[in-house]
């Protein structure tokens, strides 16, 4: 009852081109805090408030990416569940025993019609915020070192198909429909749709685009538009590539700046955004309003937003 | 699956002294919009972000205070499982037709332990923000239009018997703790907890009191913490009484002004504050650090904290 | 003593298409506040906490752009001095009857080697902010009409022999170079400069362009990076064409947004920026770091910076 | 012309009852940065924007309180007229050698009547904010250590015969007066009075009071309402104790944190206000209305305020 099923993004997979660069990115630049390596020499990352061991898993490779995408559900009896109505729907599902990532139970995974892979898992160590239990202040060190967001907060992927995701999203796991952008007048169906599992105005969205598994941006959260402006003082004094912002998205109202890892990834840091609940009408776009809905002080579509993925 | 049973705080109704008074504060000093007047006098009024017709009900009467707090959850389905799990619960419940209040559905009525009366319901007609569905604008004349909340977000209950609110809200309801105060150091249970149906740090909250049935304050959210200090102005502006702040709580982290309607009702302006999940540990206050956890910065236990109500 | 001589930009008098609709954007979008209509048709604005009767003056006309730019001095002394020593200088300097002008004094005007109009004077009628003498709030219903800014800031232009602009502004006026970008690496002197004669950060601007008087923008205050958001909404609200932003200069590390008025007379809304004084070196930017110093987040030199003009 | 005579209050010499106490809390928690110690013991600090050597001077001694506040003028032939015009007012002078203080040129002190000593100088070391002078970002490490204001912002005394300070700050050293509380109702002159040299709401007040030569505060500024916000939060981590705030005033609209300094000497994070200009009439609160400049929210006139000094 109340929260419940899929809880939240829980892991993503990037791949980086150097991983020696891409620690000293996630970790001193963005801040995020660096919680383990593995055997097969990922590098284990956690914003600073998240509690459980990790959310950003970093893999060396020939190219840059996501290899898979994972959503924590609300217990072991949910994984079983889900794991079945995901059967059951017609796709094809994957158990990875726990311990393959680092404090991580096993995961149940399998492939959007998109072409991602997408896991859920019901356990993972929570190792805390660094914050005391008992008598906690707000904030600690972490929380100031580099961009510092407070937590991963969603992805946005770009593949074909993203009508069927939508049903998989909405009708087996949960979500509801936030907001949407149609496709250009005259040509029927959705460019964009942004899902939710909580009051988050989202936690995962999709753009219709022909190439499948491609990754447009892994979100980070900020809690105010001023830490967005921190945020993008920290980039441009360690040479990070910025694409858009800072700027008000129109879509979910949010505050944004996109930006690139050094491997090519874009990456948000996300702020604000209103608290939307499964009862709500979805907000819909129309494609040739996309600028506002992306850029809203300028109205502009950039070219980099529909062209540029990993 | 997700968002499920229990969505969110839907409606208050509050005891007011004056009936005319309390309009010119709720419409034009809070900034709420009114969305109806009923057969009994009563009148309605939604937070300018709200969808649903209404959030706080104002009834004319001898002395202030909360007659009901309501919860919308998620189907007509869910309102009659809920009735049941009460009933098997222990608790009487009662069934209110629809359309006593004003666009409302049918509800289920209940009594907590600690004397007051939480209403369950599944329908309320969706009236809009004021913005169009289509291509909407961040905001609109009506969030400049006095304190202009975004929604009525909880409530503070004062009343006996906590520990057995906290059962039902946890085991009937699907709420979880977020955070809890401790009794004084050699007094085993809890003098306060605060408890979240979704990933606000909470929607509702109770603290210990001898007196049943008290209302400590109906809380609206703000976007942001310069918006409080707003909020401050326009209290000043319009001699509206301040209890405390702007300050930030310890507790839940977030940014709050605590103050009196005309009729001694309390409100608070909050923002900011955590979003927790299910899965986290809840946090503890000692009573000792309680000061820390009402007015961080000030680490001061105010007075009226633990003795004004309604 | 102490603020003396030069006390601060006073007025700025544009050239706008169709006045109809530039008093719809001042008035409304922009928010300032309408102090007048004159015998030639001109609309006095002023910005809602600025004591003086008028700051922005505009004129239709067949092309857009600046007629004049004016500082107010402190003393009729003042302006009888400055008058002496600026035809010491060797520039040629009118003398404007007072009343030229609704509610302002007699003026001293002259022309810069850039070609730009400037011009002094001692008096202008104080009308209020609006707000009472005695006890007043911080702010009223005015500060949230429109973008609403704080006050007429500065203005930035374009033209000739800025050098020579520098050593009036500098040597005669009593102004400070508080920050410069120099030319282009092998060739010698100054591209831009930022003059003070307060602690502002710049109270006027100036770079280098082969076309002599033109405008690149007038400048108005907002007193916080929220209400640079709340522009930029506004802006998009009401179809404003943006140039850049928002976004923070590195320049001055004043926040910022550049649009274009309906006669494409560019107009920033600018907020924080640091407090300099006349005994600190200034600061310099290498061409080759303009973008920086334009856009702190992006690097980026925006093509229009150095090209789009009135 | 401009900006001339006295630039800017420069720096305060506080007595500390435990200088290594003190260092802690100036140092870590405040955040300022320790530029050197003298042969007689006293250790120097500035804040991290501030370019000249020192700002915040301490010494141990017995009792709490400020040996002497001084400014910094804009060159030495105007120390030498100031020191004139202060003798031919009426005043004592006394010439104190320079490197009587680090880095610190020769400095004219006096009395005022209210029994505070002043100073004024021409010259102090200029040692950097820690930017680069050439394409510097707009702040460094050293402005996120402690609470970290920008500036010593300006000072509140207490003693009496503030009308003849007033003289003497606007008669003799160029100040003018921008805001002023009235005696209470039935009791002529001034109770307190906020004096500017430059553009700033205020660079020294003074009230009305029985006892000579009493500290209120001293003040350093934040540039935002969200660093109030996380100064408060820094204070609460380290038992600092707070007075008043996150608060704003009603007197200059700025927003105020008051706390003391473990010798007891009160200290404000200040952030905002207005920019005044000379020519600006002065605005004026009556004693009634004190609480509402003093917290403008609350409209309450602390206890603390009027009575509690060093």
């Amino acid at each position: 009852m109340a929260m419940t099923g899929v809880l939240r993004p829980g892991h993503a997979q990037l791949r980086v081109l150097d991983l020696g660069e891409a620690c000293k990115f996630y970790g001193d630049v963005l801040g995020l805090v660096e919680t383990g390596r593995d055997a097969k020499g990922r590098v284990y990352y956690k914003a600073w408030d998240e509690r459980d061991h990790s959310s950003v898993i970093l893999r060396e490779a020939d190219r840059a990416g996501i290899d898979f995408f994972g959503f924590k559900v609300d217990s072991k009896a949910t994984l079983d569940k889900l794991d079945r109505d995901l059967r059951d729907y017609g796709l094809t599902t994957e158990r990875i025993p726990a311990g393959d990532l680092l404090e991580t139970g096993e995961r149940v995974r399998f492939q959007l019609p998109s072409g991602h892979l997408i896991e859920l898992y019901a356990e993972k160590t929570d190792v805390g915020n660094g914050l005391p239990e008992i008598n906690p202040g707000p904030w600690s060190a972490q929380s100031e070192h580099g961009i510092a967001p407070v937590r991963m907060d969603h992805v946005l992927l770009y593949g074909p198909n993203i009508a069927e995701n939508k049903r998989i999203f909405t009708e087996v796991l949960g979500f509801y429909l936030v907001e949407r952008v149609l496709m250009p007048e005259g040509t029927p169906g959705e460019a964009a749709i942004w899902l939710s599992c909580s009051i988050k105005s989202h936690d995962i969205a999709f753009v219709e685009h022909g190439e499948p598994g491609k990754l447009h941006h892994l979100s980070f959260y900020l809690d105010s538009w001023e830490k967005t402006l921190r945020a993008g003082d920290i980039m441009s004094m360690n040479n990070v590539s910025v694409d858009i912002g800072p700027t008000r998205h129109g879509i979910t109202r949010g505050t944004t700046i996109y930006a690139w890892d050094p491997s090519g990834n874009r990456f948000e840091t996300f702020s604000g955004g209103y608290h939307p609940y499964p009862d709500w009408k979805p907000k819909t776009w129309t494609f040739e309003n996309l600028g506002q809905g992306l850029d809203f002080p300028q109205r502009r579509l950039h070219d980099t937003f529909l062209t540029v993925v990993t």
